[in-house]
């Protein structure tokens, strides 16, 4: 048995190094796409988008009613000759003498020589002439041109996800193209001949295989494309076989198990033993154990396999590197919330646990952790539920119900 | 110009309409597919999924060390004989004699005469004696059988989306098949003669078409199939045959545009023309003139065309439809947060805003409008950066800074 004792590095440290030394001089992937709005979902942006004209393009009523020159309202009730009517989409610019108006709709284009719009309500609704009871301020239920957006400004900077939301805002000012970044393509492996396909059974010592279905379906949801997603052989000639197929055309493998310091941990022999692999523990819980290396010039990310540390080491370093390589840029969100119950947390180690989150009756973010027994590293129920992950550091042995803790979003 | 005094509904009320007359006696989408894992990203559960068997389906070792007998720990520093290894995946059983232990890693399963695991770092690391310089607590290290689930619970219930972590927790419980409802199929249309398709060049008078493009993709976000995302003629006849083609084989009809009370609004006069449309006036702002119909028995919703009137009237009204259809159960979430600025809301309606997250140093979840400027009615950028929306109530008309305000996360 190897009893490596590993460098120990803080979180921020083995992030550091996997940024510099793993993916060190590799920017975001440099071949983007030009796609039509409709095949933009779930990509990241990887230029700018920019209004192409003013919004709205041109003044426009807000309202159904009556385009009219607030200086005709000067005495009320007033009737008004109605000489033209101009719907949405209309091009009309009708002209306007002194008591006169024009029956407009809303969106559509306010006459030049009109200010002002009277909305329905506060007329006979006439046809030919309408009796006005009631007078708007001028310039009242008009939108001007530009008033949104000037042409040019930013709709959307680069590194976004494009959502739908996203989407309707940049066709709104007009782009029905979008420059993305090329999908990451990720292949996926788990190790360990202990692992059995879900569906299958299970003799002694088996369990089933679960983290390459988590990475597989969770690097999708990030916009990366999955080349492959296997389970490899725990024999060291097999392993590095296998890897060299993974490795090649993907831009990252992730690997999980294998790791740690026990004598049957392929992935941590194989990738050192071709003197690239880098083990590391890290002050962290779960996850201690980490590793990476270049592989035939493709970086690496070797994960413990217990479902729980995988799946944060995803979080805290995969998503990161994923990221990176899209140009993503994280947008705002809540950074902290309130302990709803309390647990221990080991010394010297920082700390990561899925949570649930609710709202307490002050708007304070309650955050409850998902596992329901004991220590939560092999609690596979407790990522189905988690909305975020609360970070507690090292320095700290206890969470107390009530205390600030900071949280990641999920 | 038509004048109907619509009847004034809250938003609840317009919603249980909508529930019992549009959908009423058709619950979620009966059809159900049993898709493999790898597919199931998205979709909906259409029954709990359960654990095939206890996990840990055996007692294992939490660490790579060496499984003993507590009795033999009594004095220390003591030295064992190993007698055997136990890998991971291994099915070996092997017997302890007092005085003996058995070399293991993590996740092998525990020999049935252990009770306890010694951690390699408190050992020398022997391979045929090792000596134990410190003794763990008896059953320390060690994962019992159905520790983390019991075979039969219920892992995750009916109506969960499924995302990365969903599939995981599925995974690891054994379950390699799940039952999902068939996607709803919805098809979308925008309506206006005044619309052109972003990309385009815009005269006097037209906008770009954004609601469509917004409306199909966040339906696939949901887990819905778009059939069509179209604009439709403002012209009666063409809109109505139009109308026959996107019903046939859609389980609903989303509808933007020409749902007001002006002389051209197709979609009101087509659907009241068919003597099934119910057009009403909400209680609510931005999405005042709502409608619904069905159309050849499909069930039709209309919603008014400005782009932020869609978003927050797909929102309140669209997505709890889409939701019902799928059987789909709303995770925990927040509900509440604190106003980071002031604004203005109208007196006797009930104000949705879409807004930005952020935490305070307190834990507080601060909500901030993420438009710019006056009214969010026509702010086409504000629902690209928006995280939720907040609601404020219609007895309300001034939202102060440091105000509760309920939320809904988008």
């Amino acid at each position: 048995m190897t009893t490596t004792r590993r460098t120990l590095l803080t979180v921020e440290e083995y992030l550091a190094e996997l940024m510099t030394d793993l993916l060190g001089g590799t920017g975001p992937i440099r071949q983007t796409q030009d796609v039509p709005l409709a095949q933009a979902l779930g990509r990241v942006l990887a230029e700018p988008v920019r209004a192409v004209g003013d919004v709205p393009a041109f003044a426009n009523s807000a309202m159904d009613g009556y385009a009219v020159r607030h200086t005709d309202l000067t005495t009320l009730p007033t009737s008004l000759q109605v000489v033209a009517d101009v719907a949405a989409g209309s091009a009309d610019d009708p002209a306007l003498e002194a008591g006169q108006c024009v029956r407009i709709m809303t969106g559509a284009p306010l006459p030049s020589a009109a200010d002002t719009i009277v909305p329905v309500e506060l007329t006979d609704a006439g046809t030919e002439v309408v009796a006005i009871n009631e007078a708007p301020e001028p310039g009242r239920h008009v939108r001007g041109a530009g008033e949104d957006v000037r042409a040019g400004d930013v709709i959307v900077p680069a590194g976004t996800s494009v959502t739908g939301r996203v989407l309707g805002s940049i066709a709104a000012a007009g782009t029905g193209t979008v420059t993305v970044r090329r999908r990451p393509v990720v292949a996926v492996a788990a190790t360990g001949d202990e692992l059995v396909a879900p569906g299958g059974s299970l003799r002694r010592g088996q369990i089933f295989e679960s983290n390459g279905t988590h990475l597989a379906a969770t690097l999708l949801e990030l916009g990366a494309e999955v080349s492959r997603s296997v389970v490899l052989s725990d024999e060291a000639d097999a392993f590095a076989a296998d890897l060299d197929e993974l490795a090649d055309g993907a831009d990252l493998v992730l690997l999980t198990g294998g790791v740690s310091v026990g004598a049957f941990d392929v992935s941590r022999i194989v990738l050192e033993r071709s003197a690239q692999g880098v083990f590391r523990h890290v002050r962290m819980q779960p996850g201690k154990p980490q590793g990476w290396a270049r592989w035939n010039g493709v970086p690496v990310l070797a994960f413990p396999g217990n479902p729980v540390s995988t799946a944060i080491s995803f979080e805290v370093f995969g998503r990161p590197v994923i990221d990176h390589l899209l140009g993503r840029e994280q947008p705002d969100g809540p950074t902290t919330a309130v302990a709803a119950t309390g647990w221990r947390s080991p010394a010297g180690r920082r700390q990561f646990v899925p949570v649930g989150l609710t709202s307490d009756e002050t708007g304070r973010l309650l955050a409850t952790p998902t596992h329901r027994r004991g220590s939560a590293s092999h609690m596979v129920t407790s990522l189905a539920g988690a909305r975020a992950v609360a970070i507690v550091p090292e320095d700290t042995d206890e969470v107390t119900a009530g205390d600030l803790v900071e949280i990641r979003s999920l």
